[in-house]
């Protein structure tokens, strides 16, 4: 290790066409650099890197064609700073664990085998999220790895909302709802427990809005419910994905339109949604469009609408609802979404604040409401350090 | 037309296993005699004749292996009692019609034709809606037949719910969300205007909960939104239906259990749902064994856990709820499903009264409540024959 080198944790995001980063203190867990590359596939990408109060340190387009390139420039930049930087160890998003791997774990080849065996519950995700941790095992074989879970938040669903209701054989192959976004639930959780405590007894829908859009229903810390299921397709309609449908809508697909198993896969994961409405998938853009493009307006409205319907059923779920938290790129980031979706919902006691949503603080409830209503960012890397940490020290205090 | 033999109308509902029918004076649409067959193709079937007030006139063990051998029981009963009624027309819910039939009409050579192209966006239910109409035909070959369509209902649906966020493409073969028991909706919402014409102005849900179940969420007297979507298998879970899922679960069956698209259609349809949780559908039967079958209870949780979140979701949707109406099989008759599926919606202002609830009035809202809660039985076959009624006046007034 070079002298002055700081040991770090490595977090690791691995979303659909984007690689984050986030080096913290492994003391600390202090923030020394972030860093995304963006549009994997694409050919607009950008590779970022910010320092620890998110200035922008480099910047430079990056046309990585897959997420092993993506892996390389990261690693290629950390080697460049490891005068600076020295890993000490390493934490991934982990989407799916299936029914045995919700708890963060240290990553074993026979883990890595168990996952490779699991990639059916998650084909668009998990093959990805398995590079990226290959990859990085290649360039520092020395350093612990550790997978974090998107299904841990979860765990705790009661069987008559975790099981379909399918005859039980189905189960073997881990046939359940798992839900999603458990690392952005968490920090969520975590960060509220530090400013209102009194959320640990309440009943709270957090909205987890962005390409992907989520949400869960906490009801005494406990995540009660959620709107994905086996799959991060359920749920919301989002950006490129369709949400829960009537399985006679995929049924009418396969026997009239005549499309194959992996076809409907690829329709619904990235051509429905708002994209298969209005063209685009970006919500910004199509706030952009509305006025002049009544697709772009109908795509917007089917979102608000049924984040509408879905915050009146977790609501119902738990029979109240104290707190409402708007989260992810979308839900802490565009006050407009916000304003639509908590429209008509005073009956509940969700009402908020013009001037507060629009402004950069994070209680926007008006004050008459009922329900507490809050836009938050969201730091899912920061959760991935702080299991990281934990697992690691557990290792080495053993 | 023998002497002193009443001028009727028919009203024929089609199920999927029981084929019910109704006499009506064509005159004043008065009950004269009513009668099902049911557990059709099953072994325990029954044909029960009633006269006017539900009083049995006969009963006898009927193994119906099929719709046509049901109807055919029926015209014979028809044909021996000739000198008491004489057809003059013929009503039959019809649960599907696609895009372009909602509103009640005359069958014709030509709309029949039409019917059979559009059987594969109902399989499993217009061929058998299709078989009573020819076999009728054939034995009343004058006497008009109206096809009175279960999707008329919700014909004013906005765009933004009837719409499925796919690409437009798939909308050419009449992918949208119809929504189904449309002919219950009808007469309970006739039947509030009757006895509470407030409601016209009412945010009102309506619960329809038998073997089949749906909501619908009526603003203004305007059907808004509902649970059922392109075919009856979406929305709540069922008997045996699944109602809507994540569909990565039907992806999940395609690719790891290699389900064909009729074996999904199959599983989905009548092997889901509470028979696929407990082995049974029948609630009646499922409230019996809970206390010693663990899964009996739970599919009980799952269904009304369920039923909540809709009604939670539908509330939302229209921005509150004036009134909430239990009917269908299970909503009208059973106050053990009533009372758990609005506990917990006290925040909401549901809250129902103990003894009316356990009593035959159908008000059965607690007096602090802000939700007027009933219970009504419904009467789809009232409705076919006031359609039917409207249809060949029309006719023969023009």
């Amino acid at each position: 290790m070079p002298t002055h080198s700081i040991p770090c944790i490595l977090a690791l995001n691995c979303g659909s066409s984007s690689l984050k980063f986030c080096l913290y203190g492994a003391s600390d867990l202090r923030l020394l650099r972030s860093g995304a590359i963006t549009q994997i596939g694409g050919h607009q990408g950008q590779f970022e890197i910010f320092d620890s109060v998110h200035h922008l340190l480099s910047g430079k387009t990056s046309a990585c064609a897959n997420i092993h390139d993506a892996t390389g420039e990261i690693i290629a930049y950390l080697g460049e700073h490891e005068q600076d930087f020295t890993l000490s160890a390493i934490g991934h998003r982990i989407v799916q664990g299936g029914p045995n791997h919700r708890e963060p774990e240290l990553i074993t080849d026979d883990l890595l085998q168990q996952l490779e065996d699991l990639i059916y519950l998650a084909p668009n995700h998990l093959p990805g999220e398995l590079e990226v941790i290959r990859a990085i095992q290649k360039n520092y074989p020395k350093q612990p790895q550790v997978a974090c879970f998107d299904t841990a938040f979860h765990r705790d669903m009661p069987d008559h909302v975790k099981y379909y209701p399918l005859p039980h054989k189905f189960q073997t192959k881990g046939l359940m709802k798992y839900g999603f976004h458990g690392l952005s639930y968490q920090y969520i959780m975590q960060k509220l427990m530090e400013t209102h405590p009194e959320a640990k007894q309440e009943k709270i829908v957090i909205a987890h809005l962005g390409n992907g859009a989520s949400m869960a229903a906490v009801d005494n810390g406990v995540g009660v419910d959620t709107t994905m299921g086996l799959t991060p397709l359920g749920g919301l309609v989002m950006s490129t994905r369709s949400g829960d449908l009537d399985p006679g809508v995929l049924l009418f697909l396969l026997k009239e339109h005549h499309l194959t198993a992996d076809e409907l896969d690829k329709l619904l994961s990235n051509e429905s949604g708002l994209k298969g409405i209005a063209g685009t998938g970006d919500v910004a853009e199509l706030l952009k469009m509305e006025e002049h493009y009544p697709k772009a307006a109908l795509a917007l409205t089917v979102f608000c609408y049924q984040a509408r319907k879905f915050i009146g059923a977790l609501a119902a779920a738990m029979g109240g609802l104290n707190r409402l938290v708007f989260t992810g790129g979308i839900g802490a980031n565009s006050p407009q979404i916000r304003e639509r979706i908590c429209s008509g919902l005073g009956f509940m006691g969700i009402a908020i604040g013009e001037k507060a949503n629009n402004s950069d603080i994070e209680m926007i409830s008006a004050q008459p409401g009922r329900v507490t209503v809050q836009a938050m960012q969201t730091n899912e890397e920061l959760v991935i350090a702080r299991l990281v940490s934990r697992v690691v020290n557990n290792i080495t205090t053993k």
